[in-house]
């Protein structure tokens, strides 16, 4: 196990250590929730009792895995506490996901929960979001329409491919990778983008995160959201 | 064939005569675009020269039967002039579409057009959108929650059923139909519904239409959209 690895082990398995007897959980996705989901399996075994959502068919086979109890949302509308990863995390816990291609279900878990954590290694904490490439799930039908409509607002949009055929996401999207390289101002892009016909959902989760647990080399550390203060927030519409 | 058909007939063959030789012609669906598209069959074998990009597959094959050429947007990414059905179509040329489940193609192929002519018999003019229930397109994945949210916005959402399962759209996502009665502020209440995270697109096309051809007893009726007034407007927002 490498050192990014150790990370993620560390920040996931403190991440579970967040859920209490009785929750509703929703679960996302990527390798430091592979973590989270076994320590929860380990918490199940001990004898607390809760009910997982998963995010994606690859979380749900963990769950299995490991024995957490599943549910869906035809049994409950609220989730107690969602853990998810992220690609990019700034300081205000504004965060890109989707590199994994659930980023719609994802955001459904997380949008439902009254507390969202955020795990990761501490390479995705950023300063300013937009190297990693913000995912957009697009409807197929017409996509060319929205790619130009996305270029116009300042990268090249490229269609994810898996093999030599698009990438299909588990809503039966395709999915288009924008390099802004720097999103000064990600609430206004999420809402262009969402405004587009055709657009279902960018990886812009904004105003969403309460916690970020963070795996570095010198331990797990727990980030709580701060106000931004007024100073910060005029730099950052410069 | 009654009253009402003949005024769809006569409307959907008079929408057909703003096509010209050359253009990019968008497909709309619905029974009065069955008219149109079969006139416009008429027009390719009186020799124009015409391609056709569909907005439904019930609509695509009436485009076969009646010898219409079809493209896509692979091929194409703007129309010349789109023609389109419409549920409920108020003074400003708003309008409730999706009765027929295929708001989301229609809206994309509609929004790609220099000019969007709305074809419809009288029946469907209204002073206020909303007695029409407002179609919404959303994922099947927690459309429950989805539910609750917009029944917060003021109206009981009913899953669209085909026999005893849900109906499921072109996209493979699920429909709200969503009884409003009123709806004084038809822009408002789409971004509302379109911000919501799960919401694909709403049957709401605002600012879109350019002329309406209506069907009346008396005859076909072109409408041209006109300048509304401050006090209009005023009122209108009351």
């Amino acid at each position: 196990m490498d050192n990014q690895d150790m990370k993620k082990k560390a920040a996931g398995e403190k991440a579970a250590e967040f859920v209490k007897d009785g929750m509703v959980v929703g679960l996302g996705s990527g390798s430091t929730m592979y973590w989270a989901i076994k320590k929860l399996g380990d918490l199940v075994k001990e004898g607390i009792s809760i009910k997982g959502i998963p995010s994606s068919v690859r979380t749900a086979d963990w769950a299995k895995e490991f024995g957490v109890p599943l549910t869906d949302f035809s049994e409950v509308q609220r989730i107690d506490l969602a853990i998810d990863g992220a690609d990019e995390i700034d300081p205000a816990f504004g965060c890109i996901k989707g590199g994994g291609g659930s980023l719609l279900r994802e955001k459904i878990v997380d949008a439902a929960a009254d507390q969202f954590i955020v795990v990761a290694d501490d390479s995705k904490l950023v300063s300013v979001l937009g190297q990693f490439p913000l995912p957009v799930e697009v409807v197929p039908f017409g996509y060319e329409v929205v790619k130009e409509q996305i270029a116009g607002l300042g990268c090249e949009p490229v269609l994810r491919m898996k093999g030599d055929q698009p990438f299909i996401t588990d809503n039966q999207n395709v999915i288009l990778d924008c390099s802004f390289l720097e999103i000064k101002d990600p609430q206004k892009l999420h809402d262009q983008l969402k405004s587009l016909i055709g657009v279902v959902e960018t990886g812009l989760f904004i105003h969403m995160a309460d916690i970020v647990v963070a795996g570095r080399s010198t331990g797990v550390e727990i980030l709580k959201k701060r106000k931004v203060t007024k100073n910060e927030a005029a730099r950052k519409n410069d």
